[in-house]
């Protein structure tokens, strides 16, 4: 097969931006569609709506849209709350407030982390199941930077309980948040990679109080790893702060280099074809 | 099977506390005893005594033997000298005089490293097995810091050497240490938890000039991934800076930490079963 | 069989240096005659002289050689230009420059990185295979610090094509290198093991802003994990700064630590044997 036509066939990953990467306080001062209209402009194809960083969500969700509409920007919507409470219960309400965001924004997948699953959940995955198979919407769980909702150990436990209740569920895998519970990404990734149908992608590095999310190419950890390990095709959002004076420009250049990644693999898997 | 049932059938590991954790000078000015009686106060299950922190050994081990039993505290003696001295000969003094130690805090698991064991020491093995055969003690090889006696090849190396004599030990996996003489705390767990029957639990950061013990929950070092390529139900300890003004709260704290760990996972294994 | 013969039957790696440890300016100033004298002076069995830092090449080659001849060091000539330019055509007159210079320093084994070997340099690897059969020169790939170059993805594509090609080339696996890239570098020498032939030594510490190579027993990373799954008796070269008031002093501790790294892994084999 030429090459030419092969490269053609190959599918890169879509580019996203989660809109928390541009800092609560900014975000919350020119709002989300703004910045979903700087990530289209600098290359993105799509963005990370949060739930979070909503004022006047009605009125927001409905000209976010408008606008994806408008610039065929795929969107995720990311709400804040675990699916189940503190003590075990699903979180009927806190899930239902999520749908209604993800309808509200024509997005079709959710992403919310899994909260206080355990053993007292079990017999609530099928009404969990009940609700998403009543509406279009695809909920993919995230490892979140908290030991009931971030574990390897929590992730792999959630997942095989719900696929013994026929409720198969796809990941979101953020990869810098394993470092918050003392989990080893690569470890994670090729235990959960069948799963994953949604990379954060984010850097890390240790302070002495803290892990802080950097852009990957300051990260201390083995990023590229992490990603080869992952499926090559899954959209990736950027999930790590972007600031600057331009913040087009460095918008635009940290998605160019995220591309960058996606081709060099794109390009040697052809080579391996 | 009901849950609580099965709950209540889950072991979860004692949580002990080395005692070097509270820092040299402290516990040679307050002594061991006086420590002691604030682990069992934050509620540990045991302490580890050091040799190196008594002043005066037979006074004191005399009196934390007495404190052990008055508390169902339980005990485990460290020694500072290496089984083997630099010439590959088996201190039998060093051991004798550990041996002893143990007898006197009425302990039964004794802390060693192997010191310099290697060619040489082949034909002491047997020696070292008589000894021990002679006593109720348990033996247990740390992996320490130095290159002799805490790499990863020099602990199978003596492990296998060991078991070719008829000699079974268990090992003290000390998490830190590892990073200390370049090893992989992960692959070594994953290498030698078959041996494992005490963890020393310790966090790392690296600082320019030196690596440091810090809680696990400041460790640079994926702690997690490694406690969990361990065996669950064998005692952990605290080998890591306890300090700050209430004493008592900061070890408090640390040992529901450590606990909660503990926990999550045995929940999950009850989840699983 | 006696301890004595069968350790006199280990082979130990060699032990070089790359002259580029000694720092740019200062190698400009006193030229890698100069260094590669002190290596001797230091104990290493050889050194890799480096084309980015000659002045006058012809001249200092010709001087490096019989210095080589009459101290027996082993020379290694480290090229810094890539073999394939940035169009994916094989950059002949770059590997004739560095052929040249291999045969002026009376060496045979020539270390390059790929440079931007793609989709497009296939056709080319016929010529390299025919370039390199008509002289004794042994060219081993290092991974460098690109991502064209430098991945384990790069590695492994770049080495299946060439082998597909009929052309067998060995590794330069450089320890540190790979955490500019993102990668893990045990990972990598789990995967690379069977081709290396060279092993670059070096530490390393994450900056906020930037990696920096540092001695091994000050790297963050776990450099003797990383050792032990490579070749045992293939050269190792330091590349990290070496510098101090006095050179030879710090070159020689280097040195006797790198040795003893790989005598303590030669004891061992010899006391499993």
């Amino acid at each position: 097969m030429p090459h030419d036509e092969h490269d053609s066939m190959m599918t890169s990953p879509k580019i996203l931006i989660s809109l928390s990467s541009f800092g609560a306080a900014e975000v919350r001062r020119h709002g989300q569609l703004w910045f979903a209209r700087l990530c289209h402009a600098a290359g993105a194809d799509g963005v990370e709506v949060r739930g979070e960083l909503l004022t006047d969500a009605a009125a927001e969700l409905a000209a976010l849209a408008r606008a994806a509409r408008e610039l065929s920007l795929n969107m995720v919507y990311s709400s804040p709350e675990g699916i189940w409470s503190a003590d075990g219960t699903l979180d009927l309400p806190a899930l239902d407030r999520a749908l209604l965001a993800v309808e509200r924004l024509g997005a079709r997948r959710l992403k919310m982390s899994i909260g206080a699953f355990g053993l007292r959940s079990m017999a609530t995955l099928a009404m969990l199941k009940e609700r998403l198979h009543a509406c279009s919407v695809e909920l993919v769980i995230e490892n979140d930077q908290t030991p009931a909702a971030g574990t390897l150990a929590a992730m792999q436990d959630f997942f095989s309980a719900a696929g013994e209740c026929g409720l198969f569920l796809g990941m979101t895998f953020d990869m810098g948040n394993w470092h918050w519970v003392g989990e080893c990404p690569l470890q994670a990734a090729v235990a959960l990679a069948p799963q994953v149908r949604y990379v954060h992608c984010k850097g890390v590095q240790r302070q002495p109080q803290r892990w802080i999310a950097v852009p990957l190419a300051e990260s201390s950890a083995p990023w590229r790893a992490v990603l080869n390990a992952l499926p090559a095709d899954v959209p990736r959002a950027i999930e790590y702060p972007l600031a600057g004076g331009d913040l087009l420009a460095v918008t635009r250049r940290e998605i160019i280099a995220l591309r960058g990644v996606a081709a060099g693999d794109a390009a040697r898997a052809g080579a391996r074809a």
